[in-house]
């Protein structure tokens, strides 16, 4: 435990020491992520193209791919105070149970009431919506995590928030609607009936648990469609990515403080909000040539965007009513087996990261659903905290890289981000525990036929 | 805002300012707490007495009136650091949506799994269990925090956990056991048909469901009745209140590194563990007539062992099997009302607590239910943090506090104890959202009754 006496457990920053500015990625990208097209025109869309649905602020940083540095707005910088810096945590425990002669560091998002890194992008999006004047914001959300993050951002600058929550979640975790109430958000379940797409989607596919394709359909619908109100998105667009870059700067922050220089990172990703943010500053560097990092995408099995999708041109949503995005993809129609807990279900992928990925600046890999619950609870009786199923994808992939380590007994640096707590995911512990949890993964024939309704561009 | 960067949002101690002994408040005392008695001789316990029951070395420190610094061994300051030090924060938000001149701060002991404070003991307890070379632990838990607490202590010793859970609470927070599942342990409603004294409250008051003082007696049979086993409690011991002072000694360091010194410091008070905690080191100042400070106990209007009670010997569970100890009781049959959100449920109070009050070097008030839920749910608006109801005691105190401060104008500085997050109490919050939440408070008659069941001593 020698060790344990020159790297604190946990390395916080000073506030003087948190960074100011976010890091837009895309500013270093020799190849910038693909522009999101009009699905009627096929045409890149335009600011004024894009205003019914989102915010004007946040549709110039969308589409901003050259500002390397942007300033963080004092107000966001006060509530990210609030709950940030969120630790960096020396997994000794971990590594001692592990018996690896590696170093495991976790930048450890869930120290705040939504419970995720979520809330970092929640706080700048309905703070641009508040300074346009706006009454409220429409979302989606699937695990809950987003709409929490959401809720809460929005109470605290007094916005109304509507949000709509992927079925099979809403069921599954019924006291997140409860916190999102508490911070005064309207919830619904997806698809409802309130809207003409949830009716329509309703209509062709009864009794379905809904998927985040689906919600956001709805939401943006109902945000379109109402006065003073705007649609927002807790990942995958290059706005969100550049909030959470917050994550990766204030992690190589504290890691430079201490001389440390991870050898591989690796997040989870579902649309890429968390592995986007974590990776940013790290990524910065590598494509500046300046240093070198192995950098791994843990994804679901059951729902493997980057392992098994196509890079191609796809709806965001179930309803096509969003653009058109460069993406690697499971096709739109593609909704992930129910009995998958939490996030990560959504059939896409961040632009900015598949771009990458596309490059090779980039792994991936692919987990099946019950490794990943041994890998969470392996790591909460070790080291305490209660993961989320979410964040867990990236505790197994950290988990078997030291696991090699203690084989080669090579002493690598492994940095992983542990996005959030799993304080509503306890059906799925249950599930787990019980020995009634599955694995699902798709066929190729499911995919095949799913990737049909690719769009044809170009 | 320019208050904002002298002071920060947070204050963390660095790992080296963290405190390396507890503070045994018991030594700076003239009075002494009166110690336990034998319920059948009415005599002090002896250690070897209580040997069945407790382990040696928590023994020792339950009967051990006058060391003042007790050295934490060195395992569980490692443990410690995995989570702590915790923040102290400056309620900024809140201070402003309040438009008080009052300082606010909290002291926040939700930023671990367990999510409460009750960890700090039960790394301790645990550590001496094992340091034994006992087998396992059994407990009592009524919100569940302490069950939860303890299991992850358990479970990163490697001890088996028994835990009684008191059956309402195991109703209302089906998760909770899902979570001490994760960390391996046992869980059982209580009153249980498992144990003697179960089956006996089962068939004398059927469709009980359950209270502290029943589910300590069921825990503290089966760890008498088992061998390898002791058994463990989460506050009103002293040995709890010794761990518990690192919160107040942390809190204290905090300030003192800003040379910010509180007028009034503020806890919510069940058995006491928190309470007693975060005082503990500006007791002693004032026991030392060193500095003067108002400390308040809040507890709720259901359960008011000070502010109704009598200071009397009583038996610390409903079984009559455990020592008699002499606090603030409302009898050890009094149940409080089903209705009653979470924790602070106990019929009596910490024995150093009670003998403070008694002696008047601390305030006690009583607060209703829907109360305190309107001051929680106005604290996670502005602060973000979802409060546990038994924390949200203590806000409703504080908010009160500088509510006056605004009147007054008088600029005081208000330290209060956050002792946990409410994730696990969403029920209860669906319960108020849908203004289905009653304030029960017991009647005088009531009273008079459970008073009645009081042992005649001495």
């Amino acid at each position: 435990m020698a060790a344990a006496k020159e790297i604190p457990y946990k390395i916080y920053l000073k506030e003087s020491e948190m960074p100011e500015t976010w890091y837009n990625v895309r500013a270093d990208m020799k190849n910038k992520p693909a522009p999101l097209l009009n699905p009627g025109t096929h045409e890149p869309m335009k600011a004024e193209e894009l205003a019914p649905v989102f915010c004007e602020e946040l549709i110039a940083q969308e589409l901003d791919n050259e500002t390397r540095n942007v300033p963080i707005p004092q107000e966001i910088l006060d509530f990210y105070k609030m709950y940030r810096p969120s630790p960096l945590v020396r997994a000794y425990c971990l590594e001692e149970k592990l018996g690896t002669p590696a170093k495991i560091y976790y930048k450890f998002e869930g120290n705040n009431t939504s419970g995720s890194h979520k809330l970092n992008s929640a706080i700048a999006q309905a703070y641009y919506a508040k300074n346009q004047g706006l009454k409220g914001v429409t979302t989606e959300t699937g695990a809950g995590q987003w709409g929490t993050a959401l809720s809460m951002a929005c109470a605290y600058l007094g916005l109304d928030c509507k949000v709509y929550m992927v079925k099979v979640s809403y069921e599954q975790k019924p006291f997140r609607r409860e916190v999102m109430r508490t911070y005064g958000a309207s919830v619904t379940p997806s698809p409802s009936m309130e809207t003409n797409i949830g009716r329509e989607i309703n209509a062709r596919f009864p009794g379905t648990t809904g998927s985040l394709g689906c919600a956001i359909s709805e939401a943006v619908e109902v945000a379109v469609g109402t006065p003073g109100y705007r649609y927002v998105l807790g990942s995958v667009l290059n706005q969100v990515l550049l909030h959470q870059s917050v994550i990766g700067l204030e992690a190589k922050a504290a890691l430079d403080k201490y001389g440390i220089v991870p050898d591989v990172i690796i997040g989870c990703a579902g649309g890429g909000s968390n592995l986007g943010g974590l990776i940013s500053p790290f990524m910065g560097e590598k494509l500046r040539g300046e240093r070198d990092y192995r950098i791994v995408a843990v994804e679901p099995a059951s729902c493997p965007s980057f392992t098994r999708g196509r890079f191609a041109y796809d709806f965001c949503d179930t309803g096509k009513v969003c653009p058109l995005a460069k993406m690697y993809t499971l096709g739109s129609g593609f909704i992930p087996a129910p009995n998958h807990a939490g996030g990560l279900r959504y059939h896409g992928m961040s632009s900015i990261l598949s771009q990458l990925y596309h490059d090779g600046y980039m792994e991936a890999i692919s987990v099946p659903q019950t490794a990943v619950f041994e890998a969470a609870e392996y790591f909460a009786r070790c080291e305490g905290i209660l993961p989320a199923p979410e964040s867990s994808h990236a505790i197994r992939a950290a988990i078997d890289e030291a696991v090699k380590c203690r084989e080669t007994g090579k002493e690598e640096t492994i940095l992983f981000g542990l996005t959030g707590t799993g304080y509503f995911d306890m059906v799925a512990y249950e599930k787990f525990h019980d020995g009634k949890m599955t694995d699902y993964i798709p066929t190729d024939e499911e995919l095949a036929k799913s990737f049909e309704g690719l769009p044809k561009i170009g």
